[in-house]
């Protein structure tokens, strides 16, 4: 029997879609019902097999349904729900796909009290420097992580399901508070995006033939600065406070790196690069 | 009719048997001939299609042949090279595979006029972070760059016998200067490998269990600090001018972005990550 009888995707985009695709693939839901601010992409939504439903009024799209999740873009998310919120019964279960949970945790967690709705927030680490619907695939989150950001007081009932959920997409799901959620997305997203960004723009100020004597190497350690600069600026705005931590910590690093290239240091190099790999073949 | 009678490889490493593979694959030489300073080496190499002859004299090694390539480890090219460059002839083309080509540029000229001997560099921009002959792919070199460093006074007809070489081999060649080249792998090549050592180890003080709520993005940006330490070493110590400035100037970029993030400049933040995405597509 599938988990749910009704799931509800608001935002079709690469994740929005992609879930659609997996959650009817794996049968985890009866039906899939979409909701899009425009009702162009909704007309498209119609022609897929992946959609059973589509809803152009918000506030109706939350309805009668066991699970929302709010798949819109990263700075509209605390606008969506707070357009859902009050519509949503303890019936429902509500969570997102953001990459920063903390504050958006926090102001469905206080809303939820007064109006008896759940939200939990989750964070699926699938994704790519791709966005639109046309980049959905139903493997996008296959074998990768999820967070799931619950606080204490929430319903174990439903952590559970929402859990299973993911689970069921093919997902290692994690639980964090989305206090250490933000504090270690940090270290391990942001700032690998903020480094491979601070690499590409030195480079963009050296004569352009140069990237022609490059490698494979350059590619990979560049390749998530290709993604979309809007979306990123947003996601390092909201979590600007761990970033800068995460950054300043960092800095420390290449600091010592620095020290030991100076003082022509070669058996600390070696160490320290050795204690790179070594960290490096546990990513 | 192949390019050359006798091919020479000297250390059948990942790089050199991967060349041995190459050469006999697209029938650049009619003859493979490899020395290694170990005799076990040898003897696995007798037992390789790749190879038609072994040698165990690394002066004789270089007789009868039209090109010598040095593939021994990086550290050990200088001392490679003063063994051989007596014994060779004007006939011989002897050239290296190393990443770093200022310094032996300069002493192979030095001492081939001397001797009478030809030494031209090479850097075939190909590898990987795994190291040995078991390791060794055909394909290897197909598609990628490969600088040759001649100096102006070299033989215009061997520098192209040269390049013809690394072209039917399927790389895409490019002419700089010892100099020149150095300066451009420092930024290219050498500066993102010291960075994806930094966020390596910067990680490694972090808790353990936070690698496993990574992704896609930290993998690639980290990869190439999976590679020898040793070798890496040696790389960052031959060009450590070049290196130190390029990781000032790249200090200069992450500088502007630690600014945009701290003083809240949201605009121009993602201008800066717009500049990184435009240039990382072009890598």
């Amino acid at each position: 029997m599938p988990l749910f009888h009704r799931v509800t995707i608001l935002g079709p985009g690469l994740l929005g879609a992609s879930l659609c695709m997996a959650v009817k693939e794996r049968m985890i839901a009866e039906k899939v019902r979409v909701w899009a601010r425009k009702q162009s992409a909704l007309e498209l939504c119609k022609q897929e097999k992946w959609c059973d439903e589509t809803e152009p009024n918000i506030k109706d799209a939350v309805k009668d349904t066991e699970l929302v999740i709010i798949c819109t873009p990263v700075n509209t998310i605390e606008e969506t729900l707070s357009e859902i919120i009050q519509e949503s019964t303890e019936n429902t279960i509500i969570t997102d796909v953001g990459s920063v949970k903390e504050k958006i945790c926090r102001i469905a967690h206080a809303e939820s009290q007064s109006y008896n709705s759940i939200f939990i927030g989750s964070h699926p680490m699938a994704g790519s420097e791709k966005s639109g619907m046309q980049y959905a695939r139903s493997d996008l989150f296959d074998h990768r992580t999820c967070m799931i950001t619950p606080f204490p007081d929430d319903p174990a009932e439903k952590v559970s399901i929402l859990e299973s959920f993911w689970v069921q997409l093919g997902m290692n799901v994690q639980q964090k508070s989305p206090k250490e959620h933000d504090k270690i997305v940090a270290s391990v997203s942001h700032l690998p995006h903020l480094i491979a960004s601070t690499l590409a723009e030195y480079l963009s100020h050296r004569p352009e033939d140069w990237l022609e004597m490059s490698g494979q190497g350059l590619k990979d350690t560049s390749r998530i600065a290709g993604g979309d600069p809007l979306l990123w600026r947003e996601i390092m705005k909201s979590n600007r406070f761990f970033l800068l931590d995460a950054l300043d910590s960092w800095l420390g690093s290449v600091n010592d790196f620095k020290k030991n290239l100076t003082e022509e240091r070669w058996e600390e190099l070696e160490n320290y690069l050795a204690k790179a790999k070594k960290c490096q073949t546990k990513i």
